[in-house]
C-alpha cells in the first residue's frame, strides 16, 4: 500500500510524493454509522506508538476503543518504506534493549532477533570523514572518531566531576536535584561558551553537529539540560549513547513492529477505527456525560474518556473545550525546536558501508553514516540536518543532492533519495521533541496533566525517553493505565461470571 | 504480618526464624469451594514476580485466574523484610532503567522516584578493603577499586578485542553468532588459566570474587558464556554492570513493589488465591478437557491452562503426567549452581556506610558493601558468600558473625543479623539461576518449551536478564500473551457488547 507521506526521488522519475508502506491501513475505518456504533469507552486520538500502545492496552482490558488518526497509517513520526526490497525508516529508527518500553514489546512481539545493525565496518573505505570547512576533509579511523566524540562529549557533560552522575543521579525524576534546573534552563551555546577553551577545533566541531543531531534544533534554543538527560538514560557514556541512539534497527523496518500492536488490537474485536479523520476539536462540557470529539469532516464522536496522543507542536491547531491550562497552552505556543531534516540517499559506492562523516557548519547535512546496502548492492546513507542550516528537502532537490554530495565529495552518485519533510508535515510540525531552555522544568508537569476527560499522553512529554519510540510507549502504557483505573476492568461482567 | 520464611538475630534475642514483610497475604485464600469456584481460565503456579506478572495481565484481559502459591506470601525469591522502619532485601534486590521489564513496570506503577542508591560514598571511612588472606588488608580509594576490577573484567571478557561486542551483538540472541556456544561451554576456571598470566594477584582475587558473586557457584561449575551474557546485557562495562546489577533498590523494599502488581490483579475481581498451598502434581492427560493441579494437601484444581513458574531447582519434586520431554529433564536434574548466601549485618560503626570490601578466597562472606544508615544510625552491610566456600548461616550463627568480621576485623560489632538461606529453601533450592557450563547452549529452549497445557515460564530460562527480577517479568509477560492468544480475548463477551 502507498501512504500519502513522504517523497523519493531517482534520477529516472524525479521527485515523487507518496511512499509504499506497511503501516498503511485499508479500507480506512471498519465503522459505518456512528450512532450505531457508539458510544465508545474511550476515544484514541492519534495512531503512533503510543496511540497504538494505549490502543492496544484498552481493547485487551476489555474497553471498546475508538482510534482516530489523522493519516492513512499508523505510526506517527516513526514509519518505514518497503522500496524495491529496503526499509527505508523515514522517522523513528534505532532501539536497543537498554530502552525498557520499547524493548519490552520487542521481546513480547518475539521480535528480538529482527534487529540488524547500523553500523558495519567489515568491508571498504572504513573510516570517519570529518569536514569543517567546504574545501577539505580529514579522515581518521573510527577508533579516532570515538575518541574525539568521547573526549568532547566528557568535556560537555562534565559539570559535576562525575560526567552528570552527581547531578542527575534518577534521569526519570528530572529534578531530583533541585540544582539540575539551571543545566535545563541553559542552552547548548552557553554550555559551549563555559568549555570552549578545553576543545580543539575538530572537538568543537564534531561536539556541536552530535548535539544537534540530537537536538535538531539550534546552539541557542536547545536545553543543554535535556541532552544530559539522554546522556544519563544511556548510561553517561558515548558508547551508551551510541548504542541506544544509533545502533540497533528493524531488519524488517519500523511499520512491522507497529503493526504488531494493531493486530493484537484489531484481534480483540473491541477496536474502532478511522483513518484519514483529522480532530477539530475536543469538548468535555457536558457534565460528566462524556467527551465530544469532533472531525474536521463533521463527523461526531464520544466516549466517557479521551486519550489524546496529538504531538506538542500540533495541539493549538485543535479546539478544546473548556479551554487548556495555562502551562499547556505556553508549552504548545512556545513549541519544541527539533526541526530535523533526515534523507536517505542510495549511492553507486558500495564501500561507503562503513564510512560515517560529519560536515558542520557550512553544510545543510551535519551528519550521516553508512546504514545499510541496497538489493542492488548500493549503499544506503542516511544523512541527518538540523535548524541551524536549515533544508527544505523537497523544495529544491538539486540543493538536497548538493548537501548529499557535500559530506564526500567525489565519492559517489546519488541514485535514489527518500525522506519525510517533517517540518512542513501538518500532523508533526517538526521531528522528534527537544526542549527550549527551561522548557521541562517549567511545563513537564504541565504537559502531562490531565485535562477533565481527556488524557495527554505522547512521548513529548515521557519521563523516560522522552522523544524516542520507548517515550511513546511509556506515555501510552501510562494513560490506559489512567483510564483502567477510572473506568474499572468490568467489574460488572466480573461479577457475572465468578 | 510475619513469614515464616527469613531468619533474624540480635545479641539479645539469638536467632529466631520468620520475619515481618509486606509481602504476607492473609486471609490466605479468597475460595472457599473448589466446586463453586473453578474451572478457571487458568491456573498461575507460583506467585514470584513471574507469576504475579501473568497473573496481573491474565485478570486484566478478563481471565479467571487462580494463583496456587506455596509460601505465605508473594515475591518468590525477592522479598524484604521491614524490621525497626528499616527494609532488608532477603533476595534480588537491585533495578536499574537499563532492565526493560522491571523498569517498564516502576515507571506504570509510578515507582520511579522511589528508589534510592545503595552506595553512599560522602561520608565515613570511604575506602574499599581487599582482603587476600585472613592476616592483611589492602586498603584503596573507591577510584581505585573500580580501575582494579575495571581492568580485571577487561581481561576477562575480552575474547574478541571488542569485549564481547563481536561474539555476543545481541545478548538476547544469545547464539546469534553459533562460534558464543565455545563460550557458553567454557567455566569460569577454564577462562581464568588463558588470562591468568596478564591478571595481577589483587586483579586476579577482585575477579574471582566479583565473579563468582554473580554466579554463587564455584570457579569450575560456572559458564563464562553466562557471565559475558550478563556483561552484554549491561552495555559491555564494567560500569554498566555496576550501575544495572548492584546500584538502585526500592526505598520501601521489594515487597511494596511486588504488592502493586498483586493489588491490580485482586482489583480486577477474577483472582482467586491460595497461599501455603504447595503443588504435588499438575496433570494434563484429559483430552483437551483441561489441566488437573492437585495440592500436596489433596485439594484439586482444574483450568484450560496453567502457567507454571516453579524454578529449575525445584521442578522435578512435582510429578507431570505426561512426563516432560528429555531436555527438560535432563536440566531439571542438573539444576543451576547458585549457591549464593546473603547475610544482611547491622553494625555499630556509621562510618562504614562508605565501605566496601573483597575478602576471599579465605572468608565464606566474600563480598560486601554499605549499604545503608539504619534508624538507630547503624550502618546497614549487605554480604555475600558462594558455594566455593559455603556457609550455612542459620545453622551455627557464631561462624557467619566470625565471616562478617573477617571482611573488616575490628572496625565493628554486629548488633543484628537478617538473611534467608536460599539453599534450605525446599522452594527456591537456591538463589537466582547461574547457569552450568553448556547449560544454556543445551537446555535453554528446551526449558521455555510448552508441555501441552502447560506453559513454563521463570526467570531461570528468561531471554533477557534471565536470573532478575527483569527476567521473571519477561517470562510472566511471554507466559500471559501465550495464553491470551490460545483462549482469545473473550470474543464472545465482545460480540455481545458491540
Amino acid at each position: 500500500m502507498t501512504s500519502r507521506d513522504g517523497y523519493q526521488w531517482t534520477p529516472e522519475s524525479g521527485l515523487t510524493q507518496g511512499v509504499p508502506s506497511l503501516g498503511v491501513i485499508s479500507p480506512p475505518t471498519n465503522i459505518r454509522d456512528t450512532d450505531k456504533d457508539g458510544p465508545w469507552d474511550v476515544i484514541v486520538i492519534g495512531g503512533g506508538y503510543c496511540g497504538l500502545t494505549a490502543t492496544r492496552d484498552l481493547t485487551v482490558a476489555g474497553f471498546k476503543t475508538l482510534l482516530l488518526e489523522a493519516r492513512d497509517r499508523i505510526g506517527g513520526r516513526s514509519w518505514s518504506s518497503n522500496i524495491d526490497g529496503y526499509p527505508y525508516e523515514m522517522g523513528g529508527t534505532w532501539v536497543h534493549w537498554h530502552q525498557s518500553h520499547v524493548w519490552r514489546e520487542i521481546t513480547r512481539y518475539k521480535m528480538h532477533n529482527a534487529l540488524s545493525p547500523s553500523f558495519n565496518f567489515s568491508r571498504g573505505v572504513n573510516h570517519f570523514q570529518l569536514r569543517t570547512n567546504p574545501t577539505s576533509s580529514t579522515y581518521m579511523t573510527h577508533e579516532a572518531e570515538d575518541e574525539l566524540l568521547r573526549s568532547a562529549l566528557h568535556k560537555f557533560t562534565n559539570v559535576d566531576g562525575a560526567n552528570g552522575r552527581t547531578v542527575l543521579p534518577f534521569p526519570h525524576d528530572m529534578f531530583h536535584v533541585p540544582e539540575f534546573r539551571k543545566y535545563d534552563e541553559m542552552s547548548y551555546a552557553e554550555r559551549i561558551e563555559q568549555i570552549k577553551d578545553e576543545l580543539s577545533l575538530n572537538e568543537r566541531s564534531s561536539l556541536e553537529a552530535f548535539i544537534l543531531l540530537c537536538s535538531g534544533g539550534r546552539m541557542e534554543n536547545s536545553s543543554f539540560g535535556e541532552f544530559l538527560h539522554w546522556w544519563a538514560m544511556s548510561g553517561y557514556t558515548y558508547q551508551g549513547c551510541m548504542d541506544c541512539l544509533i545502533s540497533y534497527k528493524f531488519t524488517e523496518g519500523q511499520s512491522a513492529f507497529a503493526r504488531r500492536f494493531w493486530e493484537e488490537a484489531v484481534g480483540t474485536g473491541r477496536l474502532g477505527y478511522v483513518f484519514e479523520c483529522p480532530v477539530r476539536s475536543v469538548v468535555d462540557d457536558e457534565g460528566g456525560k462524556g467527551v465530544r470529539v469532533t472531525a474536521r469532516d463533521g463527523r461526531e464522536f464520544v466516549a466517557k474518556r479521551v486519550v489524546c496522543t496529538i504531538p506538542l507542536n500540533v495541539l493549538s491547531t485543535i479546539h478544546f473545550s473548556p479551554a487548556l491550562a495555562t502551562e499547556k497552552v505556553s508549552a504548545m505556543q512556545a513549541g519544541h525546536v527539533n526541526m530535523c531534516t533526515k534523507v536517505h540517499a542510495e549511492v553507486d559506492n558500495k564501500d561507503m558501508r562503513s564510512w560515517t562523516g560529519i560536515s558542520y557548519p557550512f553544510n545543510k547535512l551535519c551528519y550521516a553514516i553508512g546504514d545499510g546496502t541496497t538489493p542492488a548492492g548500493n549503499t544506503h546513507l542516511v544523512c541527518f540536518g538540523t535548524d541551524a542550516n536549515h533544508i527544505q528537502p523537497d523544495e529544491d532537490v538539486r540543493e538536497t543532492l548538493k548537501a548529499v554530495g557535500e559530506l564526500a565529495p567525489g565519492a559517489f552518485r546519488v541514485k535514489r533519495l527518500v525522506f519525510h519533510n517533517w517540518v512542513k508535515d501538518e500532523f508533526a510540525k517538526g521531528a522528534w521533541f527537544f526542549s527550549r531552555p527551561g522548557m521541562v522544568s517549567g511545563c513537564l508537569d504541565g504537559l502531562r496533566e490531565r485535562h477533565g476527560g481527556v488524557v495527554f499522553a505522547n512521548s513529548d512529554w515521557a519521563l523516560g525517553w522522552r522523544s524516542f519510540i520507548d517515550g511513546a510507549i511509556e506515555e501510552g502504557t501510562r494513560a490506559a493505565r489512567v483510564v483502567l483505573e477510572e473506568l474499572g476492568t468490568k467489574r460488572e461482567e466480573v461479577k457475572a461470571r465468578l
